[in-house]
């Protein structure tokens, strides 16, 4: 691809030659003579002196500290969203090319399927499936029967997704990852064993959500754990039967869910946070990372602490706890002096 | 099934139209006419003037708030434990039907298998394996040479179970779980690298255990790995090696359990509780989430905190943080008035 | 094998029959008559005057407290050493023998494989994957493609690599691992929703690690997250795109590592511990387990705590918050006195 094509691509002013050749995005550290770079942020800008890249993606008001004549620049209004428009562009277009069902593949005469799927190698599908338009199963995944699958998803390699889950539309789900498993549900009998109670509900997953590798998203007892619009899951997150996880929110990985917790809308939750089973957390709440969390949360904002506190809160704690050497002394100062 | 069927497996009293076809059961939010659902809880009566629920199933002495006509009631003893009885009747029995090896599955001769198994599409036996009565391997299931696994089990997609380990009789293991995995045994060199300590022994469940999703459970060392009678395990759990997990012990999501550590009989171990090596929990001790267990537990009751404490003593710890501020402001004052 | 053959290969001096036959290796408490077993700690003298084994490897100056005629001793310098020598030769060489690519796993006919290379059942390869010698890939793994794989490596079943990524030789990877899935790169949009980063670097793996089960390593955005040479993780652990973990560092299991963060060389990370992105964290560092780090550490040595800290200040914090409810006895009695 030419600069000039790039310069299209992200509606930029070029300084230097429209003709180089330009084969990859690469950091601005480790980017070659044939590829592009960018500075977003004022922090890269020290690389520019040292950059081998033949082509730089800035800003419209980036003030070269040492001239580079070699350098072609792209000046754009917004450098970051350009830089990722261009990632889109350069991201392999391998997976919308690949369309077809694998001999190796089992998908029974009854699989209702959309043009340009593509099934892979010893994918199985079970009876009486949907699966939607342009949608691709990457090889090893195992779909139970009835499960629905909407258009444009991706689902990678040996991912399973148990009988009747219901999938959305423009899903991505990575490997590993468990959909439908039985909810944790045992009933304690007289005699200290435990029965399992049944779980006979489902997980629906709705329209643009991402789900990491390794996660585990268990089917309801009765009705359905809801997944809803945009939410995105990075891996080995714990999502127990019931839970309801609203849109847009986003969720780092390690976090765990338990059963019929009710989360909100727009909520960020950090790494390796927790939340006990039956609560409900607010929309547009912020858990920090590794918050332990055994009450509801009705009011937005931050929260953190191994005992979840208001964020700032937590930060007191921390400071009080630091201070109780000083207290210790200043108690027995007191004391002497009496 | 007719509203006087449902009588007869939960030996109700029927206050209504016996004659009712009833097709599912649901929860008493979502419930349509054509579904029986349930109040065990006194919490959820006040969901009965709007249900439409063609039937519920109730205490002996329920009192309606509202008249529902149309309403069917089915009054019992206790009203969970029916529930749990009509919830496995209505469990989809297409698991005990499965039956057969698939011609996609790869199986050697010497494989020893009792009646009724069903071995899915992409399962790969090992060699010298043995197979109970009734279990069934759902797809891509990778089990290794010598396993023996009971009667009555249900392996789902995508496990992988490692040469040698033997399951007991009605045992459940969900996707992505790995049985017999290698122990982290890496001795250290005088130069700073490791070097892998081998890991001969196996893993030994025992029967009426239950292991939910992408759980890690490694071999021994030496000797076993194991996971006593009617343990039941949640998601994301990881169970190093040598560790022993007593009799009917339930352990929820994403806790993790480190070399050699013994766990007593009845313990209940919350979400994302961690145990370090080498330790002894006695038998019935519960963890509250996220405790952090450093020291053997001699005791049987309830511990909590980030260094595990009895409960009691982790929740004056919370409340001793919290006065800080307070008693500086009484040192501050004190120390005004000298 | 007799006892003759395992003192040559330990360098043992024998003090018993050197023919008796012995054919495999236990625990003292667990060995049986034609078994060896060994004491390399003093812990485990007690055992001597009960174990059934027919022989011991001890100390060249292990005294016995109760004579055991029937017992072979076998002498030398280092037990433990020995002992671990012993594992390796009695671990069984199935794998190492283990050859051949099977009829039902799909290989391009562009793959590049070395000579002793085993691919199991239901094994799916990507196009142009090079794999290198005495390289054995279980059954149901799934290798993106283009993918290159050293020497002497083990997958173990249910393994995905994703496209494009590189390993390393004598690299070992347990099940249900999830290699070069997508970072967690999603753009929050005006509008409140997400637009997800393509990831387009890879994971590259160096010589001689060894990957438990579960474990989720992410793709870099640009560049490759990079795991070096000698480097062990344990089971289900978590590494975000664009991390670097350094050479000869040990990670157990459930440890979270986000985006861009920088572990040095030989560090010991214990479990359940979490590190925010974009840290760096120098070389032979020591964190305790659910140790939470939010900032870089510049100095070797241990650290613990939620919030991370010198572990002797985090032992004080804990003494300290012990303290708590004595200080307020104190602050009463002063003020009573005042």
């Amino acid at each position: 691809m030419k600069i000039s094509d790039i310069a299209n691509i992200t509606e930029a002013v070029i300084e230097g030659n429209p003709d180089t050749e330009i084969s990859g995005i690469a950091k601005i550290e480790e980017a070659k003579e044939n590829e592009i770079t960018f500075i977003a942020n004022p922090a890269y800008e020290k690389h520019y002196g040292t950059t081998r890249a033949g082509a730089v993606l800035t800003s419209e008001n980036f003030k070269p500290s040492v001239p580079r004549r070699e350098i072609t620049l792209l000046r754009v209004k917004d450098p970051y969203n350009s830089f990722l428009k261009l990632l889109k562009h350069f991201e392999h277009e391998e997976i919308s090319e690949l369309c077809g069902i694998s001999k190796f593949a089992s998908v029974p005469e009854n699989t209702k399927t959309g043009d340009k799927i593509f099934i892979d190698d010893f994918v199985k599908i079970g009876n009486g499936c949907r699966i939607g338009y342009n949608t691709k199963i990457f090889s090893n995944c195992s779909i139970g029967s009835g499960v629905k699958i909407g258009n444009n998803c991706i689902i990678y390699p040996n991912v399973t997704i148990y009988k009747k889950c219901i999938i959305g539309n423009n899903v991505i789900i990575h490997s590993g990852t468990a959909i439908g498993s039985d909810g944790f549900g045992q009933a304690k009998q007289k005699d200290g064993t435990y029965k399992k109670i049944p779980q006979l509900g489902i997980v629906k997953i709705e329209d643009d959500v991402e789900i990491g590798s390794n996660c585990s998203i268990d089917r309801a007892t009765l009705g359905e754990t809801l997944i809803c619009r945009g939410v995105k899951l990075d891996n080995q997150i714990q999502i127990a039967h019931n839970v309801i996880i609203g849109d847009d929110t986003v969720i780092a990985a390690q976090v765990g869910i338990a059963g019929s917790t009710k989360i909100g809308k727009r909520c960020m939750i950090a790494g390796q946070a927790g939340i006990i089973g039956h609560l409900s957390i607010c929309d547009d709440v912020i858990l920090l990372a590794k918050t332990g969390v055994t009450k509801s949360i009705t009011k937005p904002g931050m929260y953190g602490g191994y005992r979840c506190k208001p964020a700032k809160e937590a930060v007191f704690d921390e400071a009080g706890i630091n201070k109780i050497p000083e207290i210790i002394e200043r108690l027995k100062k007191l004391e002497k002096n009496k």
